[in-house]
């Protein structure tokens, strides 16, 4: 699971798809859009990061909406934090 | 940088090897002892590591240490925050 997750998220197309995302659930014409990329190409990155969870994919009529999953995410996050260790510290010393 | 280190970072065993330095620097004999795998497939890791600027290796008299590089890391947390977005917000409610 966290695995993939690195996997998909060591792509920068793929990491520019999450943040488009972060703002609201959007079509993969939408998604098309914002890149310089052919569709069979951000079809094939969407599916990476679905395969990794890290979005979700729903059929609305005719067309399939995409939307950031953060769970994964947060278990990513979860892991560096545990890793960084002091950067939690920091965290509280900054709102004391 | 981001897409080294999250390559990197899609390892497990490289992922434990980040845990165990967390407690302190350590010589690639002492990782190697965490571990049922080969020195030379150990090494292989700690390069990879070292390339993504994870970790700092230091000749100390005959041996090499490696050591947490934290500074990528906080990278990567800024990043994953900034799309999880609301996982800050979370932090500072819980504060109030």
């Amino acid at each position: 699971m966290m695995n993939e997750a690195f996997k998909a998220l060591s792509d920068p197309t793929r990491r520019k798809i999450l943040r488009l995302l972060r703002s609201g659930d959007l079509t993969a014409g939408e998604i098309a859009g914002h890149f310089s990329l052919t569709k069979p190409s951000i079809s094939h990155h969407l599916n990476v990061l679905k395969q990794a969870r890290l979005v979700l994919d729903e059929r609305r009529g005719q067309q399939i909406v995409y939307s950031l999953n953060t769970t994964v995410l947060q278990d990513v996050m979860g892991w560096l934090l545990d890793v960084i260790g002091s950067g939690e510290k920091k965290g509280d010393k900054s709102n004391e």
